[in-house]
């Protein structure tokens, strides 16, 4: 089986120019099959304050309200997106941008109402593989922005980490599937002000130790939580660390397994 | 050889949330290979008000600087695009959002610097079908807001019916090519005054004959300008009128010959 690599990255990356460029030079080079999976960085809530539309937090949590998603839907789908297609293209990675109405590739479910309305967020429900392989086997690049739909006409803000991780999962019956999120740290670090005290392995058993010891808290669990969802879904290889992980294999990083 | 439509829509398509739901419901019918173009409407000057960026123009043309196309980018390859493919995707229509640099599908020469600095315009220099023809070989369909690229990683403004035009000609070796310019009026009318002039035929010899006594002027003239580029350039088919014409064989319009 062919490898595929799912790669995220996010704001430490999209929010700099020069990163960015830097970024998308070394991704172009990769070989074989994969994909690319942004985050929307800061530019949104910008885009937000300069057009007076209020950001509504419920439990420390955003709500996309129709205004929200309007102004998500420019700047993730628009914007970003096709810089970082114009940018690959420059370096001769064919990419092509994606939502995930593109090609019907991923479809959600808008998040029920509970106590908490978080407006039009998705839930991944499926992701559509087919299309997607024609191109990769067709040396294309899917370029994919957090932007779901539900297949009835609506556009879902999904959570980037979410759409990588449902992405590698549901490749891994047709490729060795790898998922790579890069952020501005080396790894889960065992102490959050030592960026050297990456921690090189998690696994299921030290995962609940880890977090009972307080070293992986707040806004790492999901993202390790999706690791772990990945890891158990026959995605062969999780990995957790700046982008240098993916272009110097002696680059300390932490890696998720079973 | 099959029928490619190569299908132009425009502001008032656009900018009207139910007349775009009824055409995208109606397109989603039309079977064979199919391109859709969208053009901007107006809401990349709404957008451009509420964010205070001054609309320059100059000779009556707008021109393209650095924030104008950040906004184009983000209400065309964003907010209208993903619309669009999520609505034809609820219609059971395989849809996939395109600009020019998506797939390296169009590749434009930023307009160069003579009397008038238009800013980030392109012309159009290079259709490259192959990813196209995949796509549409596979039942899914483009669909491209005029946003086109350089290939060293600069996104350029590229006009819609010119993006179509583009397009329609370079399938023509592929396809019997057919290009549908749909907008407010029947067709081309005699008097503009009345919808029911509608000149059903324009060729080559009555054009300029038009022209002369001032039926064809100001806006219509780029408009025939790319319908005559079209037909000249082997596509088999170019009409003018509603987008009614599409799905009414009785719907009076106008037809471009040689």
């Amino acid at each position: 089986m062919k490898t595929l690599k799912v790669i995220k990255i996010g704001g430490n990356i999209i929010d700099d120019d020069v990163a960015l460029q830097q970024f998308l030079q070394a991704f172009a080079t990769i070989q074989g099959p994969k994909i690319l999976v942004h985050g929307g960085g800061k530019l949104a809530t910008k885009l937000a304050k300069k057009m007076q539309v209020e950001v509504k937090m419920v439990d420390g949590r955003r709500v996309t309200d129709a205004d929200t998603l309007a102004i998500i839907t420019m700047v993730y789908a628009g914007k970003i997106n096709k810089n970082i297609v114009a940018q690959l293209q420059a370096n001769n990675c064919n990419a092509i941008g994606f939502s995930g109405a593109d090609g019907n590739t991923i479809v959600s479910n808008k998040r029920p109402v509970k106590t908490i309305n978080y407006g039009f967020v998705g839930d991944v429900k499926k992701v559509n593989t087919e299309t997607l392989e024609i191109l990769l086997n067709n040396n294309i690049t899917p370029v994919f922005c957090a932007i779901t739909h539900d297949k009835k006409g609506q556009l879902l803000n999904t959570n980037a980490d979410t759409v990588a991780s449902e992405i590698a999962i549901s490749f891994a019956s047709v490729y060795n599937s790898e998922l790579y999120y890069c952020f501005e740290k080396n790894g889960v670090l065992k102490d959050v002000n030592n960026d050297d005290s990456v921690i090189e392995n998690i696994n299921s058993k030290s995962y609940p130790l880890l977090i009972e010891n307080g070293i992986i808290y707040e806004g790492m669990l999901p993202k390790l939580n999706n690791c772990f969802y990945a890891i158990n879904n026959k995605v062969q290889k999780v990995c957790i660390g700046t982008s240098d992980m993916l272009f110097n294999a002696n680059n300390k990083h932490t890696t998720i397994t079973k």
